[in-house]
Order: C-alpha cells, then sequence, then structure tokens
C-alpha cells in the first residue's frame, strides 16, 4: 500500500507505537501540540539537526530502508556523543513522495526506534509530508549534559594528547566494497550501513576532562582541522599510531585502495577524536578502545602528519561540502 | 549566485549571523557539534517540529520567500503558545535544489529569523543539504512553560467555556482573494502570508488556568474535535459569536464564499482555541482579545453548533489529511 492510499492519520497510527524508551522524563508524548518532557537539574542542554535526502545521502543499492533509519539515529546520537553528552528526546520529520510504500517508511522508522532504544532516546513527536520530490528526512535530538562540562572543539591546549576511538576509515571502506559487490568484509560493510555512536566513549572522556572532541562525521583530516582552528593549536599526528581495522586494510589491497585516505578522509564513522591532558597517557594506555596518535603544540591551526617513511604532510581540511556530495 | 555556486560553508557564512535574540540562555551556540543552552529552573521543556514542501504548502506565486520563512517560524512557535509556553531555542534545515538562488535563500533566512527576534528565539543550529526535488524545510523549536502547567487537549471540564482568541479564518479568506488578484483585502492577506502566533493570549491562559488549549492551524472545526475527543466531553458552539472580521466577511461576499466555511475549516490561522473554567466568565469579557464562543457540556466526544436559524448543526473533524493537501 502506498503512503498516499493508506494517508496521514493511518500511517502515524503505524509508526507512533513503540517509541518511549526513557519513560520518567516524559510528561506529554506524541499527541498534543508539542511533546513536554523534564530535564536533570544541574544538566546543560544540547540540541542537533540532521536532515538526509535519498539519492544524496543514502542510496537504496547499498542502504536497506531500515538502516536508512539508524543512520540518521546514528548522525544526531553521534553529535551529543561528541560533546560529552547523553542523548534523550528526537522529533523525526519525513516528506514522501506519495507512491512511496507504506512498508518502506515502517522500516526506516523501525530503524530510527531501534537505536533510539538502544541509546535510551524517546521520540516525542514529528510531522510527516508529501513532496514531488525524493524522501527527505529530518531528524532533531535533545540531550544534556553536566552544568558547564560540554566538551566543546576549542578547549585543546598544547601539550595535550590527541585521541581517536576504536578504529577509522572503515564507514568509507565498507562502502567501497558494497558498491564493487565484494562478499564477506562483514566488519567494515556494518560499519558504513548501521555505524554506532560512541556515546559510552564520549562520558568517558568527559569524565576524564577531555579538553576538546568531536565526532568523525566528515573525516579525521577535517575534524582534526576544526579542533585545530577553534583552539587555534597546530596538532601533530603520526600515521603508524592510526588504529586502522585489518578488513579495511584487506579491502585496501584488493581494491587497489589506499588505506590512509579512508583514515583521513573518510565520513560517517561516528568515532570521536580530540584531546586530552597528557598526564591520562597512562590511564589511555589501559583504556582499550581509545588510542593516542598525537600531540598538540605550539603554532598555527594546522594539522601535520609524521609520516611512517619519516617526513612531514600538511593535512589539510577537505572542507567536505555537502553541496557537492552525490554518493 | 546559486548555492552550489556560492558551496556550503559560504552559504552557511551567508544565514549564520544574527540569530542570537535571547543570549542569557546560550552557552554554546552555531559552531559545534551541538548547541548548548541553558533551561528555566522548575520548568517543563516543549518541543515541536514542523516540515514545509514548495509547491505543497507554500506557493511562490501567493508567498514571497520572507514569507515563507516567517510561516515556517510561526507554526512552530504557535505550537508553543498552544501549550501556554515560551519559545526559546529554534534549528533549521533546508534541502535545497543546487540551482535555488542564494538570494531566495537568504530572504527565507530572514523571515524565519524576523520571526525569532519577534519572540526572542535563539536560532542555535541547522542543516543544509541539496535536493533533486523541491525545497524542504524543517524547524525544530524547544519551549518551556511553569513546571505542570503545560495547557493540554485533555482537560476540558463539563461546564467550560470555549473560547478563540481574535477572529478566525482570516488565513483562508486571505488566500482565496489573493488568489482571487483581488485588491486591498490587507489585513486578510497579512493573515495568510504573515500570520502571528499568539504566544502572549496563550500565556493569558495558562495564568488564567485555562483547562485545554490547541492552536488553529487546521481548522476551527478540527482542533474543538481534537478537544472533545482527548478530553471526553461534548462542545457546543454558538454561530452567532464566532468573531469574524469585517475584511473576511467582505471578501465572502465579493468572491461568492462562505464566510462560516473559512471561519470553521479554514487552516493556519494560528489562533487559539480552548475552554476555561466558568468562573472566569466576567474576567474574559473584560479581555478584548478573547472571546466565549459556547460551553463544554456532558456526552459524548462532538462538536455541535448552534446556528443562527435556531438549528443543532454537527461540526465533523474533516481529519485534515496533509497528504492531499495540493494547495
Amino acid at each position: 500500500m502506498k503512503v498516499s492510499e493508506r494517508g496521514e492519520f493511518g500511517f502515524i497510527d503505524d509508526i507512533k507505537s513503540n517509541t518511549i524508551f526513557n519513560p520518567a522524563t516524559i510528561v506529554q508524548g506524541i499527541g498534543d501540540d508539542t511533546a513536554v518532557y523534564r530535564v536533570t537539574e544541574g544538566y546543560d542542554q544540547l540540541i542537533t539537526t540532521d536532515m538526509m535526502v535519498n539519492g544524496i545521502h543514502f542510496s537504496e543499492v547499498t542502504t536497506i530502508p531500515f538502516d536508512v533509519g539508524y543512520r540518521l539515529g546514528a548522525a544526531n546520537i553521534s553529535d551529543i556523543a561528541a560533546m560529552g553528552g547523553e542523548p534523550r528526546q528526537a522529533v523525526i520529520a519525513a516528506a514522501m513522495p506519495v507512491d512511496t510504500e507504506v512498508a518502506y517508511m515502517e522500516a526506516v522508522y523501525d530503524g530510527f526506534k531501534s537505536i533510539c532504544q538502544k541509546y535510551n532516546v524517546n521520540i516525542v513527536g514529528g510531522d510527516t509530508v508529501t513532496t514531488t520530490g525524493p524522501l527527505v528526512l529530518n531528524v532533531t535530538l535533545v540531550g544534556e549534559v553536566p552544568k558547564g562540562k560540554a566538551v566543546l572543539r576549542s578547549g585543546a591546549q598544547v601539550g595535550d594528547l590527541v585521541i581517536v576511538t576504536n578504529t577509522i576509515g572503515n564507514a568509507a571502506a565498507g562502502l567501497a566494497v558494497l558498491l564493487a559487490k565484494q562478499k564477506s568484509f562483514d566488519f567494515i560493510k556494518e560499519c558504513h550501513q548501521r555505524p554506532e555512536p560512541q556515546v559510552p566513549l564520549g562520558r568517558w572522556l568527559r569524565e576524564h576532562k577531555a579538553t576538546s572532541l568531536n565526532d568523525i562525521s566528515d573525516g579525521l583530516g577535517n575534524e582534526l582541522n576544526e579542533i585545530a582552528k577553534a583552539s587555534g593549536v597546530t596538532i601533530e599526528i603520526d600515521e603508524t599510531k592510526l588504529p586502522l581495522h585489518e578488513e579495511l586494510q584487506e579491502a585496501a589491497k584488493i581494491l587497489s585502495a589506499n588505506s590512509l585516505d579512508w583514515a583521513l578522509f573518510g565520513g560517517e564513522d561516528f568515532q570521536l577524536t580530540g584531546t586530552v591532558p597528557a598526564v591520562l597517557a597512562d590511564t589511555i594506555e589501559m583504556q582499550p578502545h581509545i588510542h593516542v596518535i598525537g600531540r598538540v603544540v605550539t603554532g598555527p591551526s594546522k594539522v601535520l602528519m609524521h609520516k611512517a617513511d619519516g617526513e612531514t604532510r600538511l593535512i589539510e581540511s577537505k572542507g567536505y561540502d555537502h553541496f557537492k556530495h552525490k554518493s
């Protein structure tokens, strides 16, 4: 059945159940002019919004509808993680072509509900409209963080260590093997299709007084340049310290691709990168999911990489322009 | 210049100034992974989201770009007003065709900024992407209301008075005269093009213990049916008490249209309707912008209108289906 046949009210009935995963904060959920919710005393509030367009930000070739919803949730939750915050309340809006199958949209919402449930996020409202163009989805997410403790981009200090979480570049590598119709590579494929925001590590880093933090939505190089610029420092990283997953390295060989390019410029990993005080070196040594990749030094706002061959490379901000993003 | 020539970062530079109109609540505005803001102690939080599509929700024939942004803000602020709340923080996302003129989008954002400034709403974030379809805009607005005092739809009590604010049906009448290319009728044209959310009257009604409240986004008949259903009561209104503007009555004559249809079923007025305790009768008599139009009685959830000719008419919920809304 098409959404136009189901009608707005039938469609809203189809999707509005199973949306409250943190009921203690809710006064009024879906069903009034606005939702009403409560915040944690002594916390600051965080807000972020992300819009995705079919054919631009996702493709039906490489992404099933469940994963469209999951990734949209991941992108928003990741922004909250990048402040060291806790995601709380979400609203979702969709502009749908009238011939969209209800089953397709239900799967998109199921993916979104799935990640909201995983991170205890309530879906407290939305809007559903039609469009003559491709499907457009928008999520706005509110989170919170202890008062004054949000981890901004601007706090990196000379002498700090530069860190990343887990392994990087996997989402770009996963997309490449999907497009090349490679079998196996399940881990990096999942990194593209169903990326995980790093909420617990964001919290850990905030609690351990990280001085700056970004999520890797536009590639490590861009995120570090943003921190260098906002903090007024030079960031130096070591090529040999970049944590790369073995599947990414294997995929690079098979596809004759450059694993370093994926690691430096691959987007939508939703891993975290930032800076921590140098006194944390031993603590991080024992934290299996956080890796030191460099150091903050005095100098103009830029990012340098010490290469494996001993040379130094300037890592430019590619200024990832979403107006030109077509895949 | 087209937005694709300007690029994402240039475009964001063009629009990101002049966005903070209530700075005391802001810890971090635009420019990090999320915005960070503070709430008022002892207040509940409200959230609403609205999506608008070019050619569906607005037309370049009847709405200049400034008014597109203004109306999008009005729709969201009106939802906060309908809870008796105060609007606070907004995020705005746009999916734009690549050949959209930067000047057009700047005018849309100027309209949105204008209404945000008028109601002390901060614009704290956004997203800008491209689409192969028509322009899609989405705003999410957070507001607040004293704890436990949000005016829901479900609180109407038997014996309460039914009220509306100002005059109703003007936006629909205004659109009709615009489409008919009628001269003059400036007031009702402006009601369509640049409608005003009723924040002060929503606050007044909350402070005077209104028992239910909706904003008129889908027509008085639908809003009252929503209240009747949520509260489990019958609502009776008097045709002769419906407050109609003289321009609406004049327009109905000239266009051979039914002024009552505009008043009962015209959407996007953003006036408020709801119920208040009967003891407020004298107080409201002296409130020039709020009018008693009926009473809440015992009975099944429905809306009845006592007509001028003495008969009684059932006002059905037209179940305004936005999937079928094409003008």
